[in-house]
């Protein structure tokens, strides 16, 4: 594998998921992001941090939001950023995403930030190049990156992650983003409350350290957020697919069903969203959505993880 | 809305068209432009002016030449600049233009630059971010660089513009490239023609300050200048849609045509071009064509707003 | 044409093709590719030798690998580089291409790296422009920097290239890296075998200076080096096209097949590879492989192509 597991954040070299870091690692990744936040608030966000280094954005899945954020985390940061497009219709899985990476490794990037459609995919790539792997997104198994940032959005509002009740809804079973986030709120002692039908729920939710709700009502009930995830219409071939009317009628966030958690709970949504979907306009315009500064969070959080492990000033790191 | 219209370019945040401008400003920036003609014609053409900022080139619609001239004017001002393509298909209108456009601005772009099929587009962005907003067209309102490049090309090879006899030919109606240049030139004083079947002749096009022709050869009659504007086979859908041939017969530009105008009569287009459909290939590759030189006072046009908006040494913006 | 024959490779503006090269420009660009080798293995990667220049990739047949060698080539010199991808179907040919070329021409590049699907398509680019241009692929005809970074794998595992065999196994007819290779070779006084069915080879591959075997077996004996090359199922339409299964039991590359080679044969592909089509994976993966050592080299080649042509201490360039 990459990294030994016991290794703080500084010593890896690979970011592909939120299994396996700790408290720690965690909280310097978000007090790097912290200050991260101000270098893009700057009329001058130009640093020379990663001056020399060369980004490789290799996206097998378009994600515009995704892309884009890195694309300018990496320049900020002073990197030679590129960016490679890949049709996944012209993507035979398995031996072709290793030639693919074999030959980017030849051209001696020093950040591969990958999405692709496989669960594992990241892990796959990071035992094969000779550079940092970042995970932006693998099949339904993690995206760390929007856990951190969705981490830091909640922490800069609440002041803390322990102890709160974080309310994730929607399309659990098919999401890397709930996955990522269930990980990550554990690990720092928040209370995470998984709310959607039984069809969207992956087997084990409870040993994932999620509780499961049917009923919004419940799931949202006191709740400090509400996570609301995108409906992937896109994706379910033969699942559960209620009508889209149906759907916002059960799960989707309106400003009655949100009346149930506290008052200072906050709205969140990774995006892009559906509105009128699993959303409400004016739930996602109104006061207490911050899904705008969720977006700004996640540049400075990739500037942070970009920094943890390409610093050079971090010891050396083992292959 | 964005800025006072009494305000000099200087101290506007945004450029959406080119009304509101008044001569001043206008012969400020064809200043500005025309020292910035020199310093793509160096062999380092790299400046500092936008070092540390961000421009991102939204483009709803497709268009490699334009793209391309904003990408080379931000990168040669130091600027970090991101392209976003945006397949119109994907996107549905009002709404999600909006979505995009809180996204992007949460992360701290300085200059926006958007290409968008609806008129107003650039100015509901505006409305909406913190940063600078370019039009680079929106739908058939306005194109207001076009109409800069244009001014300066001209203005280059006649020393001046008011005064000159200037004839746009061909779909007046659908063309944003028309317009701005339409009210840029009155501003400018000189005399504007618009030539074309009446069927492509916006309602009220003397008010906008053009007189209307309807045969080529009285339209460029003694003109100075004759700009040739594309054919948008492509666009119209029902109206006035002639053969080929039969548009290049009435409205194509050829050497028996060009004759009615004065000999030192400047052809223009705004290209890309369809030889043979409105311009003959002998005449846009004629001693009179200007086509390549307006490329090229593109990227200086573009390179001289970007400046006059951005310069930190300018007065505080107002919001 | 574009510049004299006679001229050393410093005193030319374009790379159009290795056809007049001679023996010391092709030693004096591998001899600095191997000092741009180092540069791309090191931490920064950064060098200021085209600071201020731009840099222009215009790829009218998509080519991920190659694009990305050019586009990190060109930044780690310190160059803005700019991508157009042009989509073939919207290209007229002749013509259209022309007129692009004038376009960008106008925004004042200093190189220009093309591939098109028509051969002969670079020299015509670099006749009508001001600038570099640097063939990256034109039909059938040259691929000038494969056949460059090829030599340079094999000088540096062989320490030289004259009086090795080398074997280029596959549809030689339809191969721009065949004969970029072959002219290549043959300069440098290596002795050439051109292996595959006579459908697939060129009239004339004698004079080419290429020895034709049929079968693979005589073709490969006791060869220094073996090129396979791609079979490319797209492109032939009514030609040879035996089922990937028949081709490969006659011309792929199997252990059993190679071993009548030399046992310090080099086995190499230009990309993408079909495993299983036209080499096996024991053999792409196999110790004798330098296949991922080729994308390294390339990266090293276009660095050193690009400032042979572009440095600013080379003596004036003639039109």
């Amino acid at each position: 594998m990459d990294s030994p597991q016991d290794l703080p954040i500084f010593a890896r070299r690979h970011l592909l998921g939120m299994a396996g870091l700790n408290y720690p690692d965690i909280e310097t990744l978000l007090d790097r992001a912290d200050r991260a936040v101000d270098v893009s608030r700057q009329r001058d966000k130009k640093r020379a941090t990663l001056r020399g280094l060369t980004q490789i954005n290799l996206f097998f899945e378009a994600s515009t939001r995704t892309q884009a954020s890195f694309e300018l985390a990496g320049k900020r940061l002073g990197a030679d950023v590129m960016n490679m497009a890949v049709a996944s219709s012209s993507v035979k899985k398995g031996e072709t995403l290793i030639d693919t990476a074999m030959t980017l490794n030849a051209m001696h990037p020093d950040i591969l930030v990958i999405r692709h459609g496989a669960a594992g995919a990241a892990a796959l790539l990071a035992r094969k190049v000779a550079c940092s792997v970042i995970n932006a997104g693998d099949g339904a198994h993690e995206h760390p990156t929007q856990a951190l940032l969705d981490a830091l959005t909640i922490r800069r509002h609440k002041g803390r992650l322990d102890g709160l009740t974080v309310a994730i809804c929607g399309d659990i079973l098919h999401s890397r983003v709930a996955r990522s986030n269930i990980i990550l709120l554990n690990t720092m002692g928040a209370r995470v409350r998984a709310v959607g039908p039984s069809t969207l729920m992956p087997v084990g939710i409870a040993e994932m350290g999620a509780e499961h709700h049917v009923r919004m009502a419940d799931g949202i009930r006191d709740a400090d957020v509400v996570m609301m995830l995108r409906l992937q219409r896109e994706r379910k071939a033969g699942a559960f697919v209620p009508s889209v009317r149906e759907y916002f009628r059960h799960y989707g966030l309106d400003a009655p069903t949100l009346a149930h958690a506290r008052p200072d709970c906050l709205v969140m949504h990774p995006g892009p969203m559906n509105r009128g979907v699993e959303i409400a306009s004016e739930i996602a315009d109104g006061p207490q959505s911050v899904i705008e500064e969720q977006v700004e969070m996640g540049v400075a959080v990739r500037m942070a993880v970009m920094e943890a492990l390409l610093d050079p000033r971090k010891p050396e790191t083992p292959t």
